[in-house]
């Protein structure tokens, strides 16, 4: 009998994944179960999005051009300068979800055996596209007591080898919520031009920024021409994560030049994703404010709850809709099993995310959770009391 | 300033890709092209496809599960049923594209340096697909005298290293139109058998075959549970090519669990596409049997006006919609330019996809095209003259 890849068997489990036949047992057992897990908003997806769609006059769904239409792609730059982010339509790949710009952005800079460096707790999807793509991701830990801001540049070049090739950086981080400073871009642009590295930043969470902050892209760094690659996504900035469109951003020419060629080889973006895309793009600033606004309460009643929790450390998050708790216990994947198996108040549990999985560097962040703000605010605020009483009553 | 992976340089562009530019150029000069040269279609997608996706009630495009939705793969596995193919819907993953397929098989089942045996000419993708997986590629030569059709097993057999993973055909075979029979079926499934190796078949083209002949599954044939992967694709069954919706199939329990890690770290496919995909699967028959009756009178002609030209050869395709030609000229991609660029029969001329790039042996494949016969019956006539006059005319 023929054996699978060991890049396949070396793949982790989403550890998110992990918990779902303990989910289902919880709703056989007729618990109610607040998600606190997922990446999944509950906003609704601008109508005129899904109107676009509806209204599709095509007779023929037919292949798109390999980089997306060049309406399409005209549009995103025009957004992108709403944004400081001086690029054109020839910068632009479209992608099915930033998921296919992280891998066509490794694929493009990285062979078999480079590595990135990647600020860790990190959107744990990077390493299945690094494994995908035999890119070695190299962790350099940022800490909860800092609010997970960016560490000492000392420790990145610690960690330079010839085999480096780039730093990755998701800013407004998943799953910290840690916006970079325009210092630290800078910090971070002054140290790839040095070693001759590409800065990948995926910025899917751009729109989601709070108390009055500005997010500062990679790309509005000067000089970043040729150093600098944008990973983004519709999916969260519209709540349409079902439509699976992303881009890849790059004023390097090799680099688009070389994306394009993944790009050719997979055909074409989906169709009707595009066209919801294109329509999102008309999306009125009010919807933005309003989402904000919402995402906004949310955090600042879920940060206070949870601080007031004994034991219970939490980073503040400026950015996306997501932060880090540490929790008075040894292991967070079993006790995030024991709350969905084991544990109710009134018949209603939470589920988690276990951040160990958010990690690359083996043991760390075993006692961290990460917690989406994606469900309403009376939800939060029912789920961090269950979640209360559990710590309380958890054996383990 | 950094560069590029290797992988990426090496990739090869689309042998289509490279002829665009001297396409614009004949449009420029106002000259009408017949598209001989891609796979795109010109056939209606089926109206309820498109009235279902115009119809969706969705409020928020939110992610489906990564391996496709239940009810759509439950679907899936009845549309197989009716094919003879006994797969549930638990042996299903749903992708973006039968592209995603190849890209998460190669992934499950060969590790950097591994090598994949495919006969050739092959689908020109699959190289993108195996340098993206750091997959070797070792070809096995198929030869237009013998309508390309398998070549002896002794030659497979010459080429299998311990690094071999698997046998990769493509039945009905694009760029080739050869159908398998069930002989040649059941030579692969012994030799896969006798070295564990896997059996990967991309069947995108099951639907078109002709001249009453059946096709033949690798998963029909007896014995390949552990064995067999299939790689499927609604684009051109459905004439649905920008929905980007496929899948992989395969009774083996460790493919499939591999496969949908690969899944879950991209998240989802595209949901409209799912909605439209599941949509495709009600049409009936008749669609197919008009539409391959199309193919068929198409085919008919195409071949038959080819044979009519003074030192053309062709393979006589039983299936899909391409038939390679050898040319009585040296360098076809030479050639496919010089039709486009200083060629013309009262304003128009014809765009035909060099063969070379369908093969994977250095210098095999010059003197050949691949035609697509997804243009009416009186422009294939047309643009098959506009050839025999270039051919007596070329100077090449």
């Amino acid at each position: 009998m023929p054996i699978v890849s060991e890049k396949g068997r070396s793949m982790p489990e989403s550890p998110i994944r992990k918990l779902v036949p303990y989910a289902e047992k919880a709703y056989k057992a007729n618990k109610t179960v607040y998600h606190l897990n997922i990446g999944q908003p509950d906003i609704k997806t601008p109508v005129a999005v899904m109107d676009a769609v509806a209204n599709h006059a095509l007779e023929i769904l037919a292949y798109s051009r390999s980089e997306g239409s060049e309406e399409y792609r005209e549009k995103i730059a025009r957004y992108y300068h709403s944004k400081n982010i001086m690029v054109e339509a020839k910068d632009i790949i479209v992608t099915t979800g930033g998921s296919e710009a992280l891998l066509f952005a490794m694929g493009s800079i990285a062979d078999a055996g480079d590595e990135i460096i990647i600020p860790e707790p990190f959107y744990a999807n990077y390493n299945g596209f690094a494994l995908a793509s035999g890119v070695k991701i190299v962790p350099v830990i940022s800490k909860i007591e800092n609010n997970f801001a960016l560490p000492p540049i000392a420790e990145f070049e610690k960690l330079i080898t010839p085999r480096t090739k780039a730093i990755l950086i998701c800013n407004p981080g998943n799953p910290t919520g840690y916006l970079y400073s325009k210092e630290e871009i800078h910090k971070l642009a002054t140290i790839v031009k040095k070693h001759d590295l590409f800065l990948v930043a995926d910025e899917v969470y751009r729109e989601f920024v709070y108390d009055g902050l500005k997010h500062y892209s990679i790309l509005e760094e000067e000089g970043m021409e040729n150093y600098g690659i944008l990973v983004d996504s519709v999916s969260k900035r519209y709540s349409m994560c079902g439509a699976r469109i992303g881009c890849l951003v790059s004023k390097n020419k090799e680099v688009i030049h070389t994306a394009l060629k993944f790009a050719q080889a997979r055909l074409s973006p989906p169709t009707f994703a595009q066209i919801a895309s294109e329509a999102a793009l008309n999306t009125p600033q009010q919807y933005f404010d309003e989402v904000i606004a919402e995402y906004k309460d949310r955090r600042d009643t879920l940060i206070n709850l949870l601080k007031g929790i004994p034991g219970v450390k939490v980073g503040y998050p400026k950015g996306a809709f997501y932060c880090i708790a540490e929790l008075p216990i040894e292991n967070s994947d079993d006790f995030a099993q024991w709350l969905l198996e084991s544990f109710d108040v009134d018949g209603e549990t939470v589920m988690v995310a276990p951040a160990a999985g958010f990690y690359s560097t083996e043991g760390v962040g075993k006692n961290q959770i990460r917690i989406a703000y994606v469900l309403r605010k009376e939800s939060l605020i029912k789920a961090v009391k269950i979640l209360k009483a559990a710590l309380e009553q958890y054996p383990g």
